[in-house]
């Protein structure tokens, strides 16, 4: 299928969309977006994959990377786009291919922007981390992320969401002793036990600290709790699953550290571990994009993949079209409207 | 094969282990049992499946039932049995071959009890209690279990263990609403709402009433918890099941309805309950019987088949070789002498 990057930013998301590409199946949908890349004609293309970076290479003092990923959850019955009033309902619609149409058509219509730019068309979102294309790609091709700046399309509701929250996980332990449960003396009870981390996480007050004039809000949870041998047997172990959600002004060493010292006594496995990103909206190239965006920026709660640009020193926000709480439902829809302003948005912001 | 009533009860438990009979696999055992029984020529015998009961039918004023089981729980590579100085080894030695073992040879050897004698070798008490021997039995011949008295010869360390503790399983549940981790504040955590029912139960303390002499020693245990949805989700629902083993003072009702108290507050299902036993060592058979073994009876803090006699209005004890801390144990084994003393202490009580 080919693009028609002439078109509007709806129609184009729609072409988009009417592209199956669950994560993993991505290549028809990356074969079209490097056809449609190539035949500008005024971008340095580069295919790793099914991932595409393309860059303007015009000297200017700033570079600013312009992120988003191709491929879907899987289908759920919402294929094709239907187009309802204001609204374009499908998968994908929302996350994120309104963000990738806008940058299709940056791509197309700003040829000779005011900062260089990189686009990056990146796979496997989606799935777990380790297939993540953006993460092979700061990986294996580490230059090709270096910028001044990184907007990633994900949903924000055509706002700034800056910066984003670390996540961790770790399992609390708790240990007893087997026994019948008509002699229960015999034994001690690891459920029981359990009862100490739960309250624990019941009085937890969540902290929100405020970074560059954004709240953030932590929060710590049990996800997951089990336990039980049998229906008569005293049981001598317990698990509960904690996920933590730390603001980034803590690394992940802190974190941990916090969450060893909230389950003194308890036995603490960490098990799995991302760190947040600091919004940096200090830095220039951020400084002048707020302005062109306008409004209030919000803090990013979920973990998103802005953490691998802080990570690399880049600063980075979240800035596409849909609201972030309709990803991954069946009634994913994205508002037209959203996807026209942040094509404006960035146009104007690159053009000024 | 043949059973040979004539020698002593250890090498009797010795044929009778050597003849597998895991649930619901007893015909061999129950064929060589009912062929040994009708050999004798004083018993009235009757199969009902693989279940077979003897009786006496002298007039006597008294009728006492001595029961036992001919099930096995699975192999667990102890098999053949093995003697090793006192000790016998191997599956059913304790759990309860023995005890089966000097059922016969009373049978056997004592043709003129001074009580009337009902023998019941009942199948299939190690698995659900659906298709229990005794328990069908009582449902389809009750008459056959009429009695002023019954000995179950479970392992009870050559002792009397008298009645039983009731027990009860219910599932303790908490709701809550779901939401994404990092946004918590959104949603209510099921599994946090659980930390209050496992608190109870850590401040629980067991009730030890004195029945007959006998101190009962109830317990309240988390059995199994579980809840939770995903790693990035708080749980909207937890559930703790819990077991209460009931003193047999209390009713099956009387013994719910405390639970629903425990758990006031709580949603509260109950999924299981079979009643405890009195001791009933106040009736005159009982006390017959435990002048004749001497010592001091302890409570029976498990459930036995003995409150099946207790709810049909026959006191009941246990009494049999063995240690019940080894049943099921892959190294199960008994005692020569808890099988000779069983058979002397029955012997001298029947032909007193």
């Amino acid at each position: 299928m080919q693009l028609d990057l002439t078109t509007d930013a709806a129609a184009l998301t729609e072409q988009l969309v009417n592209i199956e590409s669950v994560s993993l199946h991505e290549q028809e949908i990356a074969d079209a977006v490097e056809e449609a890349l190539r035949a500008l004609g005024h971008l340095e293309v580069t295919r790793v994959g099914n991932n595409l970076v393309a860059r303007t290479d015009l000297g200017r003092g700033e570079r600013v990377v312009i992120a988003g990923h191709l491929d879907t959850v899987p289908l759920n019955d919402n294929l094709p786009a239907r187009r309802d009033g204001d609204l374009l309902h499908g998968l994908g619609t929302c996350d994120m291919k309104g963000g990738d149409a806008v940058m299709l058509r940056i791509a197309a219509t700003v040829a000779e922007p005011n900062r260089d730019l990189t686009f990056i068309f990146y796979d496997a979102e989606e799935i777990a981390a380790e297939h993540n294309g953006l993460g092979r790609l700061a990986a294996s091709h580490p230059e090709m992320l270096a910028a001044d700046f990184a907007i990633l399309m994900e949903p924000s509701n055509a706002g700034i969401e800056a910066g984003c929250q670390g996540t961790l996980r770790v399992e609390v332990r708790t240990t007893g002793e087997r026994a019948h449960t008509a002699r229960a003396w015999q034994g001690a009870n690891a459920i029981h036990r359990a009862g100490e981390v739960l309250r624990r996480l019941e009085a937890y007050e969540p902290r929100r600290p405020v970074i560059d004039g954004l709240e953030y809000h932590e929060g710590l949870n049990a996800v997951f709790v089990s336990g039980g041998v049998a229906g008569n047997v005293v049981p001598d172990a317990c698990v509960v699953e904690v996920n933590y959600r730390f603001a980034p002004d803590r690394s992940e060493a802190e974190a941990e550290a916090w969450v060893r010292e909230f389950f003194d006594g308890y036995d603490v496995t960490l098990t799995d571990s991302a760190p947040g990103a600091l919004p940096g909206l200090d830095r220039p190239a951020a400084k002048a994009f707020l302005d062109a965006v306008g409004g209030r920026p919000a803090p990013k709660f979920g973990w998103t993949d802005v953490a691998r640009f802080s990570a690399l020193g880049v600063p980075a926000v979240n800035f596409g079209p849909g609201d972030p709480l309709l990803a991954h439902k069946q009634e994913e829809h994205v508002p037209v409207e959203h996807i026209e302003r942040c094509e404006a948005v960035l146009t104007r912001w690159l053009t000024a």
